[in-house]
């Protein structure tokens, strides 16, 4: 978040897996309106690399349709100019060492400043493209890589993945997407926390009685029946994005908003969550997969009758766990993460529950549970609520509930860039400061073990819920044996 | 606020001043809703009594015009029927001892189980009423005698009163009105600090950089010069409704919602204001008087040309005063109060500045004084807003101010009782809690001594302002002196 620094000197934007699903309904996308807001990206050149389209103008009418199809009305044509100047395509396979050669030639004749590589593939390849970029010295001088993840599908996976990358380019040069930290209401956690009195004092276990975090969608596979079989809630969601999220609500306040600074603190939160034991991770972690039912009104098939996805499958498409942050702020406190698809909404939200007053000289709060909290929706809707009790008119002491709001779209009324723009410009401007470090992700990967190792052991603890419910029914027990309830339901 | 009391038995309300401007214009008119909405109410009988008026069917046909007007299309003729039913009219000269005999037998005819009597008149006579009600042992079981302000101009004057009204009333049957704690706001106030987990940490000098607390009037003194010319905005505001609402904010929680629970906290407030020297009081008070200016586009005259204003008239209609509240919690934290007439607008606002954050990461912010306030509206709207720093969308560190709002009135969707009718309702109930106990009055008179007698030795203090505007120069200054500002000027 070193928002200060500004990009210097020309450089070459390599995008691998160009024609991949990712690249043109993300990237190409946030990319269009990257150079569009930032005069300054017309010093680049962009290159789109891909196996499976030959022809430069088809390759770009393509571009054109998803770019349009994205922007709607707001679509431009002298800016689609602007835009593809900056463009070339090139056919690269990335078993085939030749290709790289051509590649060297074209990025070469570019005399770039920084060479910047963004490997939206499918993991697998990575090893080949960064032998190849290390083969033709691609790697040497002023570069810049980027990882999409999964990175790996555990830890050693990640960590064999992380030395294949870190023998090519150091550390400070690789940038680890998690595209959640992109969105502008996790980047508000930050300034919510640390730029206002108000919270800190409060933000700590003697106040706060729980902390959940939901990310929820109401789609299914849809038609990713094949990548989802291998993948499954926890490594899709858990593992990055609700982890990542955890470490926000709970860092320490870093000394500056240096990369590393904030780095270390997020760091030392994923090393404060003590690793579970087979018995620990069955007691405090819930898998479940859905069956067929509602949603908005419409029936949808369970899990186990989408396309591609294996007879008795296993793969979750819910996970709950409860987590601990064993340090002098948090001992104790616990915290619910959830994800899951085909629950009742689209929603990714932060729930801080404080504990009750110390003393109630009011008549009995009509919530026990939690009188105060604080509720920050980071979609769809980036808004905050912090629930208090007041008093409803009359000569009454039974106090209700009621809310304070903010919705940050309204008040701070300016474009919201997309998390992928807002990440490729700093991949770009060179801040790191939204990257995932090596070490960062690979204790994330420690914490998931456990629980990875338990779903192996006994995949029959997959549970099954209805599509359209809020998950399986233990996963309202793991909240209740704290007397705790997830949001939705108080 | 024991909100649970429920009235029991018969009762007669009487009271005195009826003809006057208060009975008419807010009295009778929330008395009137007060039957509408408490059914209980019908086992009592009103007394309304006055000099200037000898016809009661006259009387009523007054008063129903006041309810009509007050109620507006809300009228309703069979409410009115009955609130009508459940009054008489007597008239009754203070200084006639017959007059109060007729009062006696009238009201033993009625076997009440409790004797209510309202003091609506000036406070010249309520030794008078005072000493026929004890010479009749109309003063003698179970009564209740409601006082009006002002009560006493002075320590001496309060404590003359307070003496003459103690010979013939225990002090827990005294309710000293101030309206002001009356007012739904007002009592949100203890809901919100004790009835909430969120702000008793951070409620103190630690965190708190400054309170300020501001009743301002748009008008002038109409058609009350005679009344305004001996009063003044010290004794008309400062020393009941500033320095109550000072009490609610800074006191420390009350260990049940009782009257003298309640009472005993604030009146620990008040004796922990230091008492200022004269030279201490100069320093921290400014005395103003509006000049003639503009208020809504509307030119207005001086104070000095308003009728039955005297010429050169000394009067205050501007006070402003800087507190401090010596205590473990408050110490070094400075009360701003101020009230006057012929402000740009009428608002009763309370401000908690916080200070700054301790370690600021982020760029400058734009608003040094106070990244974080609370402003609690208590009028015109009853509202409250969290002012907070937050990022701004894109790549920036610059904060921004937003802010978190609620808006009681619409949240809590319910009619809100008037403040006379909800001080009457515990009246008749029996609760002091909101009504100002002896003790709490002689010191909030001994806070203003030091006040009153530097404007007396020193009537040249006090400073025109001109009218629309926030008051005379040097209050500003006052502010400056601590490097803030009134909140309207941030």
């Amino acid at each position: 978040m070193q928002f200060s620094k500004q990009l210097s000197g020309k450089f070459v934007f390599v995008l691998f897996g160009a024609t991949g699903d990712l690249a043109l309904n993300k990237l190409l996308p946030a990319l269009y309106n990257a150079v569009r807001f930032n005069p300054s990206l017309a010093q680049g050149h962009f290159i789109c690399l891909g196996r499976s389209i030959t022809d430069e103008d088809k390759y770009f009418a393509t571009v054109k349709s998803y770019i349009e199809k994205v922007s709607q009305t707001d679509f431009d044509a002298d800016i689609w100019q602007k835009f593809r100047s900056l463009f070339s395509f090139l056919k690269l396979d990335a078993q085939t060492a030749a290709d790289f050669d051509i590649l060297k030639r074209r990025i070469e004749a570019l005399q770039p400043d920084v060479k910047i590589y963004y490997l939206s593939t499918s993991p697998k390849i990575f090893p080949d493209i960064v032998h190849h970029l290390t083969r033709t010295s691609l790697n040497e001088g002023n570069t810049r890589i980027v990882l999409e993840k999964p990175l790996g599908s555990n830890l050693s996976a990640a960590q064999k993945i992380n030395k294949i990358v870190q023998n090519a380019f150091p550390e400070d040069q690789i940038y680890r997407i998690d595209h959640y930290l992109g969105k502008e209401s996790v980047q508000n956690l930050m300034a919510l926390r640390f730029g206002n009195r108000f919270l800190e004092p409060l933000w700590n276990r003697i106040h706060i009685r729980s902390v959940q975090i939901t990310i929820a969608e109401d789609i299914g596979i849809s038609s990713r029946g094949a990548f989802y079989e291998d993948i499954g809630a926890l490594r899709d969601m858990m593992q990055n994005h609700l982890l990542q999220l955890l470490c926000f609500i709970a860092m320490e306040p870093p000394y500056a908003l240096t990369p590393d600074a904030i780095r270390d603190e997020k760091l030392k939160i994923l090393r404060s969550i003590p690793l579970y034991t087979h018995d620990e991770a069955l007691k405090n972690t819930i898998f479940g997969q859905y069956a067929e039912g509602m949603i908005n009104g419409q029936a949808v098939p369970a899990y186990l009758k989408e396309a591609e996805v294996k007879e008795n499958s296993k793969t979750e498409t819910y996970i709950a766990a409860k987590f601990l942050v064993s340090n002098w702020r948090w001992a104790g406190v616990p915290f619910y993460l959830r994800t899951g698809k085909r629950l009742p909404k689209k929603l990714a939200e932060i729930v801080i529950s404080f504990r009750s007053v110390p003393h109630n000289i009011f008549m009995p709060p009509l919530n026990a549970e939690a009188p105060n909290k604080l509720v920050i929706n980071l979609q769809p809707h980036d808004d905050m609520r912090l629930y208090m009790a007041a008093k409803p008119p009359g000569a009454t002491s039974q106090l209700q509930q009621v809310s304070l709001n903010l919705n940050f779209t309204k008040q701070l009324n300016q474009r919201r860039p997309s998390a992928y723009e807002r990440l490729l410009c700093d991949i770009i401007r060179g801040d790191l400061s939204l990257f995932v470090r090596q070490d960062e992700l690979e204790e994330a990967w420690k914490i998931m073990t456990p629980l990875l190792e338990l779903k192996e052991k006994n995949p029959d603890i997959l549970e099954a819920y209805r599509a359209g419910s809020w998950g399986p029914e233990s996963s309202h027990v793991l909240l209740e044996k704290d007397r705790a309830k997830w949001h939705e339901e108080q």
